[in-house]
């Protein structure tokens, strides 16, 4: 949706939607660096602020830096409203709502505390990141991925479909082979076990000691192996498809259409229309 | 095996047919659901039951549960074999077997305790999700995965032999490296750790301690490491085959030359020379 | 090199060599099953003698087993020396080395107790269960995984190098970051724990404690996410290259050469000569 | 940039930066494989100095063997410095930079204990051994595999920005759920945790322990799964890139017709129409 402000509308709403929300300006690029910075060091501030040993000794100085970063977010969202031609288009849109939540958390930690940590919000902000590559590589390489991932969205459902199914059964198997022992205390524990096991994560807090429950889960841990395979396979096949596709659409037809019949997908080297055989 | 009810059989019949075995319809499509939600909520139930806190307080509840549910699905099964042509082909094909075994256990756990929990093989009964998105894209993506991988059985297998032998010989060394010692107790549990590592899992509930065995245990890991890309290679390139087979197909240009001038290739639905606009 | 018995040798060797080293009649496959079973039950007996609790029990009785299945063995490889054209070239080969070795330990084993461990070596006689396979599909796809692995083996090398340099540059760097504390108490220590986390086997026994040991171990980890795609790249590229490589030849010249020029690969249609322009 | 002594410099100057810089001479191949030893048993010496029980015993002897070896890289040094063209240009180049810090920290030592340790800089020479096999297959693998990495650089920092993204935020989030128990003292810790696990790493030094957590960690584990293919799918298809494109080109028929049957599609080299017969 275009939230561009109006022909119309005043020179300085119009600077400052290029400066605020582009970033093809040397200002909007500036812009774009100072927010990302901020943004990081925000982030860096709440995750200080959690650990015991600094929170004792920097708890008051790390709290008005939280303040100084809302202050300053809280500005950069009115200034966004204010800018956009559609303000409630831009609250409503994702980017608009993270803003918007990145800016709560210090005042609902006022009335409910803990809630502060919810600040950690800030860190989906960064995505802002890829906006300054705008003009670069990035934003094609990141719809790459994305893409590849969309157009893999079916095989990866079913395929963790038939993940979760497996280990919910695995689970439930341990669980009686163990006999309770050994971690396994309940099926969702043993089912938990399962995950950890055929995603190759092995924390090793939860570990058969069994002869039966170690067949099981060696059983279980190759076929993980085997099955690790396939969303790998699934994405790779998906990102090579373009390239192996791309020498494939080359024939390269025409883009112009016949001013006759507008046939499209002429030869390059075509003189006549394949259609109605007008001189192209 | 066709299972569908003669085209003489009373008329309840078909239709009862068509809403518990197939989906194409209103009823049908909302009879899976409901068998859907059915079937996760029993096993969510069995899951519940065997947490001994949970067991503790709602104990009672929970087995009312399972005897609701118990007879639903012995309701249906019963339903099923009354509406098929052939009963025998149903109760004895994959889904007839898995449906019958997800009603035993309740009523074998009034002999058998601890049979019980073999009520999970209901999760099996999840597969007919896959049911459900029938006139869907989720079919054809499972086919794929699952023709994909059964393209690359005999490679797999191949794999699995050799990667077990591997293990054995490996679990063998570390048993005589480590001593009997640091869990190496015995050479089952060796060659079970070295599954775990191989496929890195990697628990830790056995670990190597002596310089030696750490020796033979990175080597293993870096062998590891290269030997993942073994079933992962399988898969992928198994995978990007009708992909980049498919493109091979469409350069697809008529052959015949035109009587003219003898231009070649034209469109397949080409109807006028692209070289000579004379009519083909 | 060719170890069949010469045409003019007694018709009992010809027979024995049939049955002993092929297996495409009747009684060479009993044969190899019945010798494939006696390995697998060989191996099996030598993994429960060194469980304790079994050993106990039955050591007495799996040490008659252990010595009758040597008795076979040796047998077999007497039989194998016999009915060959040359033993020599037989022995000294790869099988027949491993042959050797699978009945040398429980001899050596009267003279050096645990060398009887080394038994295990019978494991890789399981190898020949691919010679089975030998009709069916099982050589090949041994030998397309083979083939991909050897075809990738510089750049697997290479990886290697660069992986291994690697792990000893950070494991050194942890072993400062940590002071020798916390399991880092040696840089070879540290090295292994290096390449249990690059393999991303992570068993724990070693892990990092202090905020800069945490930072460090955390990018190696993701490192290691970006690298273990490596030598799965080269392997999927290799395998799909034949896949993709295939529909590449068939533009299927015809094997029949000129009668004339001797001109070869025609094209299959050709009714004349490309170089001498003489009637094919 | 060149530095190749001058054509003009004495002859002891060109045939020692044959001898130092090249391999390819009898000579420079010894020269190079001697560095690699050294290199190898330098490094060795530095790893086994830090083993407290070598330490202990063979504490002064290693310490000889490194000032043998510091004199001998000086040397190396100092004559390469005189050898080449512009010694500038050697001194700050990347190979440069290594073989000075491989000295450095030995003297560094005498002042600042633990700086010793530095010398383990001296494995990165270890990637002289690419040089050795420069006439070999070796460097043009080691290329492919670079050139690959070069080629998905962006995709891979795209992706590993979303996916340091994602521990920030899972790591929180575990955060707040397990409250500072169970390891996840402080959020920085948990994002630790949410590497280890994301990476299957899985050490097990901090895992969750309430429900709530195993059921988050459970997620995380299972998109951990499907993320790792993002990478692989990456090089996979960056790598099988050049192969699928190479089998494109060799269609490659001639497109002129033969002048007088029109016969499309003959061979490069073809001197006659394989259609007709006539002269091309």
């Amino acid at each position: 949706m275009n939230i561009r402000p109006r022909e119309n509308a005043p020179a300085w709403k119009q600077n400052a939607y290029r400066i605020i929300f582009e970033s093809d300006t040397r200002a909007g690029q500036l812009f774009d660096i100072v927010l990302l910075v901020a943004i990081v060091l925000s982030v860096l501030a709440v995750m200080l602020e959690s650990v015991r040993s600094i929170e004792a000794q920097y708890g008051p100085a790390l709290r008005v830096v939280e303040w100084v970063f809302t202050g300053l977010f809280l500005v950069e969202y009115v200034l966004r409203l204010l800018v956009v031609r559609r303000p409630l288009a831009y609250a409503l849109s994702l980017l608009g709502i993270i803003d918007f939540l990145s800016i709560v958390p210090t005042l609902a930690a006022l009335v409910l505390a803990g809630s502060r940590y919810l600040l950690v919000i800030r860190t989906l902000r960064l995505l802002r990141v890829f906006r300054i590559f705008k003009l670069g590589q990035f934003v094609g390489e990141g719809e790459f991925i994305v893409q590849a991932l969309r157009a893999s969205r079916f095989k990866i459902l079913v395929f963790l479909t038939a993940v979760f199914t497996l280990t919910i059964v695995v689970g439930t198997l341990m669980y009686v082979v163990e006999g309770g022992q050994n971690g396994f205390t309940s099926i969702p524990k043993s089912v938990y076990w399962a995950i950890v096991t055929l995603t190759t994560v092995g924390y090793g807090d939860i570990s058969p000691a069994t002869v039966l429950g170690q067949s099981l889960a060696s059983v279980l841990m190759i076929m993980g192996y085997a099955i690790i395979a396939v969303p790998t396979g699934i994405v790779s096949a998906q990102m090579a498809l373009p390239a192996s596709g791309r020498p494939a659409a080359p024939p390269a037809f025409r883009q112009a259409l016949c001013h006759v019949c507008q046939a499209p997908e002429h030869r390059p080297d075509a003189e006549y229309c394949w259609r109605c055989g007008e001189k192209l």
